[in-house]
């Protein structure tokens, strides 16, 4: 079984977070991306129902990301769940794509829920990290003083 | 108090999340943009040091936001928050953005956790969420059954 991978957000969101991935993984890693409503001329709605109705299911998963929940371009694919039998994840992150990136096809339905707890895990207030750091290593040199 | 935004990533991700949130909120919205390791005649760590050395700590909150937690434009910036006052947040997502946009400068410390917390639940595997719609619409039917 092959794997599909969709990126679909409002504008260049989706090929500039295919760029980061490139620049880490090499330019190899197939992951088609849809910039949504910035070609005027383009009817997105059948673009993004051309991309699950016409997906050949039988020797490929598919997995779309989006952008963000209640925004139009999920709320598109949201609608086509119930007939086509493919994976959709919004809010995507950058540990979200690697995850999915390197999960094999054929463990996509049971890792995905995983892979959505650790990308979440992933959106770190960092100067929190610091302080908890902080505080662990000030506890260690008061266990170490104790000891005396 | 002023509010400073600057989305720091590897590649072009920062620029593309940037041109989704202009889609929607409008070329008004002031963010700035650094697509690390794209240019190599640049010094990206001299770069990302003046960012948070040289600001106006005085008239604005810097907020800087990257793409990976482990990824090297983090650290660089972990490396800087015990000597200057800034807030640093990874994983950054399109909802993660909104809030940090519309969020006063003058709340942002107290706010940013729950900022944060807000958009780790915007990653969703859609298909859960369907399958929970689904199912609460079929006990709600049954609960309507069960009155007669």
């Amino acid at each position: 079984m092959e794997k599909r991978i969709v990126i679909a957000t409002h504008a260049m969101f989706s090929e500039g977070i295919a760029s980061s991935l490139k620049m880490i993984f090499g330019d190899a890693v197939p992951v088609e991306c849809i910039t949504a409503y910035v070609d005027l001329s383009v009817d997105y709605q059948d673009k993004l129902e051309k991309i699950v109705s016409e997906h050949d299911y039988e020797h490929a998963e598919l997995v779309v990301l989006t952008d963000i929940l209640g925004g139009s371009v999920n709320n598109e694919f949201m609608g086509l769940l119930d007939k086509y039998n493919f994976h959709l994840i919004t809010g995507l992150n950058l540990a979200l794509l690697f995850e999915v990136v390197t999960c094999p096809a054929e463990d996509l339905t049971a890792n995905l829920p995983s892979i959505v707890e650790q990308a979440r895990e992933h959106i770190v207030l960092c100067n929190e990290l610091v302080e908890a750091k902080a505080a662990a290593a000030a506890d260690d040199q008061l266990a170490e003083l104790n000891e005396f």
